[in-house]
């Protein structure tokens, strides 16, 4: 077998076999096969596609290059491990809320998340701004703390998958990163490495995701729930909105801090507007995993659990006892607002400056698009450019207008914390092209601000 | 500018400019940019194409990549220098006929042509099966050898085309070679490098040729006469076929021995069966040449100036010349079929054994592959699979039946010269597979016979 000839019948549009496409995965992870007849490969992969079943044995020899993770140790009779998974967004706290209601509601997880790249944060470098919370905890250590506290959140583990980390180092380079067929079969490798019985994909469609459009968040859904029924793993997605940034906070320790206020909730704030869209994700993902992972089937009764499990506090001391459990430091204080002491993460959170943004006119806010404010958020230190890069995990914005809000002239939209002048200047060409008010009629911005943010379920019944 | 943006605009389908491409051509070139991106961008343009605007840009910047040469010692008022080049093909001795052809008739030429890879052989490797001739002679010898005798044959000089010779070698492994754009732009940047005022080409269409349609090689010829008109040099291109080995004899030494006899030609013999398609290409180059390079632009009066080079000896004194001047040996031999003494040059042609290929059956030679015959010629040592390998010059065959003539069961349809019995066997198989006689109508085979050799003239005038 030939690497040239699997190139020439991909760039032709034939179908490439099981044998080619192991040759290729096996050839590429173990250096016989160069960097250059792998990215011509994969540009043509990218413009030409993949069958169904080419793409399910890419997946699959993807997966087979890495360590399949065994979690057999913490399987428990009649109950099935889920795994969770988002393709990523700004001021995306999901797993970090959803994790810790769900354990504390019987559903164990070991989660393994990855680092940010570009304009979308990663769920480990909000982790790592809890001072001394260790990501980096070997699997068997993890899977026992699974047992212990029924709850991990670790960082990917480097055994996972090889080839698909070498193969996604070089589609960043080589501008083969936005192809559905390479993004799913990416995706499902590591999940089905992972070893769980389920997947629950959060598939996040706007601006400040990898899928722009509702129609290409859904193929991307129905491609990886494809890829799991024919892997004999259930899998299913809640496609999400991400067209403005999830939540009130983005950056690092910001966003601990609105996971936070979140499990600290009572019943009337999480009936507000404050926490709606937040809310309306975190409810369906953690019902939903539940579902799947045979506690329960009726969805109605999970969302009122999660209800309970948030104002008993019983999630928020399962998120703290996670902390605890990888080394995070906790300190405990008076809480005015609730009457009591509490645990509390501390966090690497000192800002020197803080900035007011304020509107120019009045009207609503029609967009904020979160791209462009993940890109701030990299401008201001608080994501990379590079991998090499350094986080500044204080900086971040806190936004007290989110889309459909009505606002006048002067009004503060967001506040921005900030330690470098210079690059709040970079920053704030960002946030001004950002935020887009107009003077639209009532019932427009009262249909943008109540928009649902799930927009879709898609499981195997869907394709 | 960043290499990425190029190769996702690209991908993306958009025009690149001008900068973009010297951009890419040169950081490639001086290798700042690496394989791996330049092979992704090479897939990404042979899938979605160029603009001729691209195209042109592309042309002129690999050529501009190059040591552009000064041909301006041996211009001449009134009088145009002419390169001419082929696209390739098997059996393919045009440029050593037509050379010294045109040569006599006082267009002088300084032409640098390539090695053999693969089924098509090189005019290099041909001239050096003449003991002694040296292809390696620098720029400014070669231009005071046409000053002095009007034509020089070279090899291509290592500092002609840098970036396509880069690029040529990333395209041989990425599956990215049979790109119209990619083999125009290739072709185009050497020859206006090479310091013509005009160009000639030899588009060839059929098995042996890079083009396998008629359309193929319209499309080349056209894209590349857009591009010679671009930069302000006239190119003409004559597509001729290449489906079944042109002339008798295919292999170095072998074809050597068909320009010595076809340049020792009578009337009779150039009016005959025996060199019919052979002379039919010849003539239309060498006439256009001759057109072209302002000395007639009569097209019939240049085909009879050039039987009377052949029948007088001047086109064959003249190759004797340019053997003697670039160091081939020569003896002095009594020919007793032109009963005269004459000079001829000593050849690399002695071979262990001979083996002729008999007819199976009754019926008319329907078709030679020429891809086939190429690749049998590469199996008996006399062609190269990689730029390492050593050539046999003396082994190939000799053709004693043509496309369209009639054979008996038993009737020698060729021999095979050869000094490897193992080759051999390797090499018959192709041949079994290449030659196709059938019991076809006399009037079908007279039309395969008959068929034009040049099948079309592409100028300026047909775009």
């Amino acid at each position: 077998m030939r690497m040239y000839e699997i190139i020439e019948k991909k760039r032709d549009k034939y179908e490439l076999s099981k044998e080619e496409i192991e040759f290729f995965v096996n050839g590429y992870s173990s250096g016989e096969i160069p960097d250059y007849q792998m990215s011509a490969l994969l540009m043509a992969i990218y413009l030409n596609g993949m069958s169904p079943e080419e793409l399910k044995n890419l997946t699959f020899a993807m997966a087979n290059s890495a360590k399949t993770i065994d979690l057999s140790s913490i399987r428990v009779p009649d109950k099935y491990i889920v795994d969770k998974h988002s393709t990523g967004g700004v001021g995306d706290k999901v797993t970090l809320i959803v994790l810790p209601i769900v354990a504390s509601l019987g559903v164990g997880v070991c989660k393994m998340s990855g680092r940010g790249l570009g304009f979308t944060g990663g769920t480990v470098d909000k982790l790592e701004s809890i001072v001394g919370y260790n990501v980096d905890i070997p699997i068997n250590k993890a899977i026992r703390q699974v047992q212990d506290i029924g709850v991990c959140l670790i960082s990917q583990s480097p055994e996972i998958a090889i080839a698909d980390k070498k193969i996604y180092a070089l589609r960043d380079t080589t501008a083969t990163v936005e192809s559905i067929n390479l993004i799913a079969s990416s995706i499902m490798s590591k999940k089905l490495a992972s070893g769980a019985d389920k997947i629950l994909l959060d598939v996040t469609v706007g601006s400040g995701a990898f899928m722009r459009t509702l129609d290409d968040a859904k193929e991307l859904s129905k491609t990886m729930v494809k890829i799991g029924a024919l892997a004999g793993v259930e899998t299913r997605a809640v496609v999400t909105t991400m067209s403005e940034p999830l939540g009130r906070n983005v950056g690092n320790a910001l966003e601990i801090k609105e996971v936070i206020s979140f499990l600290l909730s009572d019943e009337t704030t999480l009936e507000s507007e404050e926490v709606r869209d937040l809310k309306e994700v975190i409810f369906e993902i953690a019902a939903q995993m539940i579902k799947m992972s045979g506690v329960c089937e009726d969805m109605e009764k999970n969302k009122k659990d999660i209800m309970k499990a948030i104002t008993s506090r019983a999630a928020y001391d399962k998120f703290i006892e996670l902390i605890k459990a990888q080394g995070g430091h906790i300190y405990n204080v008076y809480m005015d607002w609730i009457g009591m002491n509490l645990d509390m993460p501390v966090l690497d959170d000192k800002v020197r400056y803080l900035k007011e943004i304020h509107a120019q006119s009045d009207g609503y806010v029609v967009s904020i698009d979160s791209k462009k404010i993940g890109e701030a958020l990299v401008a201001l230190g608080g994501g990379r450019n590079k991998k090499e890069d350094k986080i500044d995990y204080a900086v971040g914005f806190e936004f007290a207008k989110k889309v459909g809000d009505k606002v006048n002239e002067g009004d503060t939209i967001l506040t921005v914390l900030y330690n470098d002048k210079e690059k709040f200047e970079k920053a704030f060409e960002y946030i001004e092209d950002a935020i887009y008010i107009d003077d639209v009629e009532e019932d427009v911005a009262k249909s943008l601000k109540y928009k649902p943010h799930v927009l879709d379920i898609i499981d195997e019944a869907s394709l």
